[in-house]
């Protein structure tokens, strides 16, 4: 498998495009993106699991139902989220884009991120629609990538290329991060696109069972958003023969999804609100995968560990209680601590009670812009990764003041 | 019912005292807190569900099992918690107390607050047991509130009197927060003292079902301490008939606990690491109790709206967020939302959606330092109200480095 530039646009048959239309004030920040597959895909979602949704969801689920479709359009600045006529915004922009791109509206994926509970006008996506449609180019990737982001600092794309029966396949998608991110069966805002030919019953089996162990173990500040979204279009335009059922094909298939997924996990986590550090938590000797999970979530969302990471304090016993309260079954007094980062690694915790170590070099080891915690059980042989970032100033500050 | 000063002295035969025996390195902080009754109570307590536990805690459970102790001693600036000896250093405790009060040492709670993680040496605690022990008095409660302080800004403590079968009654504590705090069957450390008879088993009763809708629903950080605990101890000198049953009597003596011990929440949740204002998050119109408290839980737990709130930015879209998320069953599209403090109240969100409203007006509203958040419900009768507090800038700086 092979890591290749490209994003979203890096299978064959998908073009992008992202633009200003001035739903966003500020005119340097792009603030529609357009995906746009040449032949109608296979299509699966996973959305929030948050009772207060957005309206596109609801469209988009609506829209993808018979596990069919063409295209993606997202904005950013508005997330068109308890608003009375929000709906009719969301149909009224898939029918726009379905018209300007003469393909079926029902076909549209549907998104939106930012604010909550501002109506979000049409006018300036209506007037965006042509302009965006021009811009639809194979290079269009990272200007969609850019266009959803909302406080994300960087853009967040990848692409890899993978053999599924003799033929190369490439599988690519973009991310947006960076608040409100907390795992519950969905996340945040996320496109994938790949020229496999696969069935819409597998792409959903893939995508479903992928997120479990991926985006659903990233947390940035335990708040479950009302927008998150991952979806994936598979438009077969590799011509591999399709894969209808589990075997070697959809093994590569799952293991290239994975590729993409982990690493837009690790970016949306590292580009977490306010962060200087990724921290990624692994578990191992759990009892079940169900425990480990629970732990290394528990581990990565407590705010007490996540302001020492800041500190680059080696505090331990924030690990242990984290582990403490996660609701796991777990013997504590099993329990092995040890940080690690490209400085080194130190362990600081055996048996569930801390050991001598240097506080020097755990500074050093803390230091780094990225931070694993190794936590070693006695309870069996079952391990979990989780992803998070520190809680720093800047999550405060930006989100004390983020409707201004 | 009046509100009277004494904190854990205020009940007839309680003594208390706090000093600096040397656990701490700052010498002006108190770290040693001692209460004492002068005829062994009868005691109840509620302990952390976190499975990593401060030893002081299960020796204070074996102690008070048989529903008597006589005093408390309490450590801050080291949690007693995850160390190979830990057990053994609080029974030492719980003896040289004993021995030099001529006091049953299995007659005394322990506590401990601080590092975790960190071996809690007994030599100053030894030396400094006969000046705690000198130092007693019925003055002594604001020093014993000092004494187990950690990152709290403020002493905590309150007592009331009230009337039970003629006999006028004292009820009173002392209690800390400030961080580590999240409601999960127990809480934060509570010393209550009260010199009204009543029997073990209406004692253990009255302080569990208060805890539920008071302790219980304070969160400063989302993270269940290892070292939670709430205790009582009632000496029945104020002579009135023993209450061992339900009825009025229980009843007033229930009033007065809920008053003293709703205080502390409201200071323990204004006192929270680094916070500038209190938050209190009053649902109405839930559907029960268990679904009105969850979702006022989740409320005042929101990372993004306690940002906001340190902002007094009227973000009422982080409240629906929080509320969808909760796992309550509610209604979403009946949500109301208002804020309300001195400065006045005003509506913000009605029916699931928002309304026009003025951002000056909003932002006098939430620039105080007390903030109630008024969730109102189309979904039956129940209501129930959650604390907690800010998160801002200092919360980050205490805990980015807590330990040096």
């Amino acid at each position: 498998m092979n890591i290749i530039p490209g994003g979203v646009c890096a299978a064959k048959g998908f073009t992008a495009a992202g633009i200003h239309c001035g739903i966003r004030k500020n005119h340097t920040k792009r603030d529609l993106a357009l995906i746009v597959s040449a032949q109608p895909a296979h299509a699966a979602a996973v959305y929030t699991t948050n009772l207060v949704k957005g309206a596109p969801l609801d469209v988009t689920k609506a829209h993808i139902a018979d596990g069919t479709a063409q295209a993606v359009i997202c904005n950013s600045g508005n997330a068109n989220t308890c608003n009375a006529d929000g709906i009719q915004v969301a149909e009224q922009t898939a029918a726009l884009v379905g018209a300007a791109l003469g393909i079926n509206a029902n076909d549209l994926v549907v998104a939106s991120t930012g604010v909550i509970g501002q109506p979000l006008d049409i006018t300036p996506i209506q007037q965006g629609i042509p302009v965006l449609v021009e811009a639809l180019s194979e290079g269009g990737s990272a200007q969609a990538a850019e266009a959803i982001m909302t406080t994300d600092t960087v853009k967040k794309e990848i692409a890899v290329e993978f053999t599924v029966g003799g033929k190369t396949c490439t599988l690519g998608g973009i991310a947006k991060g960076s608040g409100m991110i907390h795992p519950n069966l969905a996340t945040m805002l996320v496109f994938l696109t790949t020229d496999a030919a696969i069935s819409a019953d597998m792409l959903r089996k893939a995508l479903s069972t992928d997120v479990q162990s991926t985006f659903n173990m990233v947390s940035i500040d335990g708040d479950t958003s009302t927008n998150d979204m991952v979806t994936i279009l598979a438009n077969g335009m590799a011509e591999n023969p399709e894969i209808v059922s589990e075997g070697a094909d959809f093994d590569a298939f799952m293991a290239a999804l994975n590729t993409v997924t982990v690493h837009l996990c690790r970016c949306i986590a590292a580009d977490g609100e306010g962060a200087t550090k990724l921290l990624e938590c692994a578990v191992t000797g759990a009892k079940d995968e169900a425990n480990a999970k629970t732990i290394a979530k528990s581990v990565v969302c407590s705010s007490l560990l996540k302001a020492a990471m800041f500190g680059a304090d080696a505090n331990w016993g924030r690990v242990l209680c984290a582990i403490g309260y996660s609701g796991a079954d777990v013997d504590v007094h099993q329990v092995g601590v040890s940080f690690r980062s490209k400085a080194g690694q130190i362990t600081v915790c055996e048996k569930g009670a801390g050991i001598p170590f240097s506080e020097e070099t755990a500074k050093t080891v803390l230091s780094e812009d990225a931070i694993d915690i190794l936590v070693t059980l006695g309870d069996g042989e079952a391990s979990a990764t989780a992803w998070g970032c520190d809680l720093t100033y800047d999550y405060v500050k930006i989100n004390g003041d983020y409707r201004t």
